[in-house]
């Protein structure tokens, strides 16, 4: 069991991470948007969602005998995906935007499931609840971003096609 | 309307670089797995289907004046996901590889839910029905990850946990 724990743990501290980052982008979006109050409003909620998380995972890693200062970023799709996501002030920024987040809720969401599994065969029943309660808030976030995203994206094309309306965030 | 047209030309360019990534990302996963025949097939599948793909959106961009020499990767966030991905040969390369599968395939339907909003914004309506032919592909090879990954997750720590098994990929 050595080798599973050992695996469980390296992705607890790479989703501890990814929520860092989460925050970080979810932060840098709200603080943009000014055109589109109920994407700015959902990702509001999901930032106070993901700073709880933050503390779920930790809750785990301490639990296990790790620290959370022994966190870090092991993973270079994260940096990768989330430096390309804050660099990504482009003209039609919202959509890019939506995109972005819908991607990101979905690396979330494949982190948790693996972590669930990897819960469930170490036998770690106490993270394997965390992370399925992690898990439904982020299937509930992406899907929101999915559902809104016709609309997001018919929004921007009305906006930017109408002469004097900012449409870009 | 060229406003939207020239949005939808560009999301259309965007979606022809992202396909070309695929291709190159699924056909390194598919030649590097080893271990793992039900993933290697199901990637192999899909290549197939990407390659398809490809063809639908140079179609699409022939038939509104644009062609498929124009494309190019315009998109920052796609590169350093491709990047990110293919640079990932980790010990626990086929857990981050599918988690990697997941993520692209989900940037893949944000992307075409976008394209098929605009197009119906254009009154493009054959960008539309290509769009949502090709979203059903990338919906079934997301749903196949995601469900398998659990399987994946599980059997990789089993061999990693058994003396003279090779795990990684």
């Amino acid at each position: 069991m050595t080798e599973t724990r050992e695996h469980l743990l390296n992705w607890l501290r790479d989703a501890h991470a990814m929520e860092q980052q989460a925050e970080q982008m979810l932060k840098s979006q709200a603080s943009r948007i000014d055109n589109y109050p109920k994407v700015k409003a959902r990702i509001e909620q999901h930032l106070e969602e993901t700073r709880g998380q933050q503390r779920l995972l930790e809750g785990c890693l301490e639990r296990l005998g790790s620290s959370p200062s022994a966190v870090k970023d092991t993973m270079g799709m994260m940096t990768a995906l989330g430096q390309g996501i804050s660099g990504m002030f482009a003209s039609d920024e919202i959509v890019k935007g939506s995109m972005a987040s819908y991607v990101f809720e979905n690396m979330e969401i494949a982190s948790y499931v693996t972590l669930i599994a990897a819960a469930q065969q170490a036998g770690d029943t106490e993270t394997q609840r965390v992370c399925e309660q992690i898990l439904a808030q982020e299937e509930a976030m992406a899907q929101w971003v999915l559902d809104n995203l016709p609309e997001v994206t018919q929004a921007f094309l009305v906006r930017d096609a109408t002469e004097g309306m900012e449409a870009k965030k």
